[in-house]
């Protein structure tokens, strides 16, 4: 099950630049899309921006109730994902149609997904880029790791369902954090 | 050599989170850091967002001309990248101490860079969360792909010069762009 990651180690998770999951709550229904165009604003406490387009089903959950939860999946839910992605919350349930597995987050009602790696409890901090640009800062205030899941290889996207997943590490003497 | 890149495909650039390097120009003098905090805003004019830190030599000149390119270097360019990371423009000329190779833009000051397979001739088109987060909302206007590097691979930073390279692409049917 999930363990608490430190928030100081959030942007290690998000700065490679991973397909995502993002889920919302409203009125009692919790509903997730596939999200690529977010970045790492600040390191502690961790805030990250994000695109969720107003053409999203999500878009008026996460401006209403500001919150919701990025989850981190690898590889081995690209299929869901692009599933997640090809379809809308506004006729589907998507976690029971593609048995994603829902469980509560610990600050915010939008659900943790039991099969990703990581996932990150957030809350929207600023939205005044929202109604230009689509543009929400969050700030993450509780993240959780699967130990179970060890060197999970993460997706990214190329436009129309390529993805290129990671392939080896390498290490160089750096002094960027 | 480098031939222009449709504006419409640019977030197929950017959208997975390579590692970019970022020229600026200034004074006469060019100069140019390492950068992994960006995302894609929209598609067509692409417009980008990216953080550079006031504590980076490149903010002031990036503040006060309103120009840069963003250069995606392969991995094999990769010890270079660290290096350009860990020294300042305020005391190297770092395209002289890495042998990088600047070549005049069509559209801004700020030079492309020759050994790089994508260059992105941008304007800064909104500032207004500078201050507040050092973030830049970058307009493309010129985009440059070298045709010679077939199938470049890029880098994704994990903190502290840990960088996982690009594996295998895996292709599944999707309707999202």
């Amino acid at each position: 099950m999930m363990k608490t990651f430190p928030l100081s180690r959030v942007y290690q998770l998000l700065e490679p630049g991973p397909v995502v999951l993002l889920t919302t709550a409203q009125k009692g229904r919790a509903n997730v899309m596939t999200m690529s165009w977010h970045m790492m604003v600040e390191f502690e406490p961790p805030l990250v921006a994000c695109i969720v387009s107003s053409a999203n089903y999500s878009f008026a959950a996460l401006r209403a109730t500001r919150e919701c939860v990025i989850a981190i999946p690898a590889v081995r839910l690209a299929r869901k994902v692009v599933a997640v992605g090809n379809s809308s919350g506004s006729d589907v349930d998507k976690f029971a149609a593609f048995h994603l597995t829902p469980v509560p987050a610990k600050a915010v009602a939008p659900p943790l997904i039991q099969e990703c790696f990581a996932n990150l409890e957030c809350r929207v901090a600023d939205a005044r880029m929202v109604s230009q640009y689509n543009l929400f800062i969050l700030e993450v205030v509780n993240a959780w790791r699967d130990p179970a899941q060890k060197n999970p290889k993460t997706i990214h996207h190329h436009g129309y369902g390529t993805f290129v997943v990671d392939g080896r590490t390498i290490r160089l003497k750096s002094k960027m954090r």
